[in-house]
């Protein structure tokens, strides 16, 4: 409950719906992986140096339930926690619509860390994240 | 064990690799999706004339672990068979790397069936799809 | 020259670059549109509600020229003129990166107004984009 | 008239097609990219092995008609030409709808070669592409 959580306002764009009218399934992941980026950047981490590094934050598993539909225009908050439970990071993310908060999809998103191509510890960020990590 | 399969042959294309060099998590999604759109097509049902028809399948939930990263012109065997649960129509779907048989992503996708935006039975696909639902 | 311009501040999203590490070409024609999609909201024509009423913009033309390359991450402006000839509406676009100024992309796009299908006169807009049709 | 031409047939994937029903225009790119990568291995050259050895070919300019639209399902081949005009390599390739032979589009693709992230000659493709480039 008290966990500290990170959010960002995003808008659909048109292309991203569908033959149905509506976001395509698979653009909300891409809403979470941009969510999720931008609270790396929040905190000191760049995702693309981080490669150059060797070090690769990889989705190993995803979770999303999809529950109200977004439409082209639409605006969204899409928020998100993280813990650290071995060596995964796994984010509790949502997408609410802006205009009434309808809770349009919920996802889990575990992540591992590969250094150099092997997997890590996953204690990279402890530093960085420690504010979001605990309880 | 028994359960009848279908499957069919996809290649990477460069364009759906991020700039990790590997395939975006997010197209994983769109190659489900084609594969059940192939497989619906296969027993003779049109996406495209179902939602004229008001009959909409909609994805509910998907849960996706990512195993082995495809990369750019990669060919791969995308396979699925489905089952009937309540109201839900359930796909095990994998992707496995055509050159090796290295099992890329396994997934499991929740479809239910509105119509005209309402939750249906689900039950309108049971004849067409009878020998794929039978164990 | 004192043509009234319309600009967007936008970000790239990682999952756009490709395995060269840079935006894919084809998602400057992304940018492009959502920088279209929300000057007509900006002067108050709905893309989805204009759909619905049978009128439907439709891009018959695109030139794009690439001179530097966006990475993940980078902030741009893009922005857009537009001009009426004829039947077409021509929308002269560019896309800056923001830290330096230097032009990433410029574009031509004719854009034709269908009306339940068949080729208009493309004077359904005159009234509204009036401020930005005069030199 | 006697340039020796190279063709792929490809199916539309109903997620790109957006929600006035048919194939969004950014996506003609895609399928225009993927013709010249297929075209590329035909003739022996990797894309990302390229990549690796520091030599990128890069999209300057395209020009992209769009005269009929493709939609969900739709079967459709694309072909291609090449010709060299200094350090350029020039691409003029077209989208036929299957069923009809219907000119879907039509586009003129400009490519420069880079070579460790500078223009070259152009001519590294000369010989491979040697059938290609004469008349």
């Amino acid at each position: 409950m008290s966990k500290k959580s990170f959010e960002i306002e995003m808008k659909v764009r048109d292309y991203e719906c569908d033959a149905q009218g509506i976001v395509n399934n698979a653009n909300y992941q891409h809403y979470y992986e941009v969510t999720r980026h931008e609270f790396l950047e929040s905190v000191g981490i760049s995702f693309s140096d981080s490669h150059d590094e060797g070090i690769d934050p990889v989705v190993s598993r995803v979770e999303i339930h999809y529950k109200t539909s977004l439409k082209g225009g639409d605006r969204f908050i899409s928020s998100m926690t993280v813990e650290r439970k071995g060596v995964r990071l796994i984010f509790s993310q949502n997408i609410k619509r802006k205009t009434d908060h309808a809770l349009c999809s919920t996802a889990t998103i575990d992540v591992v860390v590969l250094v150099n191509g092997v997997l890590s510890m996953g204690n990279q960020y402890d530093k960085v994240l420690e504010e979001y990590l605990k309880d």
